[in-house]
């Protein structure tokens, strides 16, 4: 077991490495037109944005579910980096003084701080707009009906229905805070919606059949209640830290979680549950299915 | 002339309505699934920074170009909302106290006015985002490569190397003021690259030959060139109104154009030989290009 985790954190960094390298040099590449003027301030703004030293959770969950149906690495290292600049830009504008207005990430500067707002609008919006550009991109290495279908998911991930409209569900829940069914919509399109996303990405990288994408998203559901699960957890940690309290329940960043509503020992049963439930459905697919195992059971556990 | 012109500008308030029609109905399905919580007051604000009455130039040159080369009347009318939802996008975010901090647009309060700042960057990111969707989405009838060549054009007229990037600089111009080359690329960037695009799109729909793809997209750059220099004349109309003053030649709204620079003598003649120079281009396709060639007329000299 120890062995195993030590194997699998040694991959997930390794592999954070190569996500890191690539979206350097896209970022390095992605105005190198001699016709326009390069605007230079707003490339360094992305770049301090999405260069952040990440776990690169997501692209990890792409590499490693395209691997698992026999899909393209390359392919899926470069839609993986397309998804992590559409993760990226939604820290950077939610960030911003208008949002959660937060000055700090992983102890550096926010993009808002570093550079400024309107710079920081823009970078995440370009980021949102690259995203595009490097899976429509001829080095995306995808027949064209595989690139629409990334797009097509990626899109929803994203949009009214998914990320974007989740962080609206969630600006609304600061001012009435929504019943058990509204935390779970909300949490499902804010932070959900990508991760799935980000499983099911490797079902079609491969050309996967219906059956094959349908449970790769279920297993992407799975993971990403996990996620949310083990982000309250956290939170509510934190807030007993800071607070001296033994129980976050009526902290303020523990309000509106369903660890807030139904206590810390129902969310580690929960995590369990959900541990069985993504390796169950990945049992098909038999030794293969080792590491996304273990990567569920490491989003599970995470404590920081 | 005259007749021709009124035929003309029936036909732009005809196709108005029905891009208006299209993408009323689009942002009313945005999230019809009843997977999800629907983001109301989100799909509101969209609402209100897309369905504006806008005269729609981009989707009328991306249907107008689409009709000119044999493509499909449906999908062109889709493409001019995923276009429009981008164009919309951009003034939502320009609008915003960050950026231009303008309060009113076509005479209605701005996003960030109706709703709140949050909500408006929400919207702007949401209708950038459904842009993508409504491309990839099955309901868009285009082969899949013909839709990655329109993600792909869009994503770089919007992004770093386009719109954003232009914006980015434009920021940087109020503090130091670019030379006639910079003023030139900051302008194709900011306003060219979608007009530019809409033309493109087009030819893209039809799955036109090299040649005329790139003979639409030059079209589009002297319809782009010519729609800011007719921006820039009013702006300096404008100034001379409300200012009392002959020319707006030290206006503040006047800076950093080329109008400024060349005065306005020099903009009308440039403005006319674009005009004929764009004429000159559509020329291999006689009357069937007449449209588009008035359309050219129209944007130089438009005055409103």
């Amino acid at each position: 077991m120890d062995s195993t985790n030590s194997s699998f954190e040694h991959r997930l960094r390794d592999n954070a490495g190569k996500v890191e390298a690539i979206l350097s040099q896209l970022l390095a590449d992605a105005c190198l037109s001699g016709e326009i003027t390069r605007p230079t301030r707003l490339l360094e703004a992305m770049r301090h944005g999405v260069l952040n030293g990440g776990k690169r959770l997501r692209p990890f969950l792409v590499m490693e579910t395209a691997a698992l149906l026999g899909g393209n690495d390359d392919a899926a290292l470069r839609i993986g980096a397309a998804l992590e600049c559409v993760h990226c830009y939604s820290l950077v504008h939610d960030d911003l003084p208008a949002m959660d207005d937060d000055d700090l990430r992983r102890g550096q500067p926010t993009v808002h701080i570093a550079f400024d707002y309107a710079t920081a609008i823009l970078a995440g919006d370009s980021l949102l707009t690259y995203a595009f550009d490097i899976i429509a991109a001829p080095e995306t290495d995808l027949p064209s009906n595989r690139k629409i279908e990334l797009v097509l998911a990626l899109s929803r991930a994203a949009g009214i229905g998914g990320m974007a409209g989740g962080q609206t569900l969630d600006l609304a829940a600061e001012k009435e805070a929504p019943d058990e069914r509204g935390i779970t919509m909300l949490q499902a399109m804010k932070t959900g919606a990508l991760i799935r996303f980000a499983c099911e990405a490797g079902a079609i990288i491969a050309g996967a059949s219906a059956e094959n994408r349908q449970r790769l998203r279920t297993f992407g559901e799975k993971i990403g209640l996990a996620f949310q699960l083990a982000d309250d957890l956290l939170d509510l940690t934190a807030d007993a830290a800071t607070m001296g309290k033994a129980t976050g329940k009526d902290a303020g960043r523990g309000k509106g979680t369903l660890v807030a509503l139904h206590g810390q020992a129902w969310a580690e049963t929960t995590l369990a549950r959900l541990v069985t439930e993504a390796a169950e459905l990945l049992s098909p697919y038999g030794e293969k299915a080792t590491l996304l195992i273990e990567t569920a059971r490491f989003v599970a556990s995470r404590r920081s």
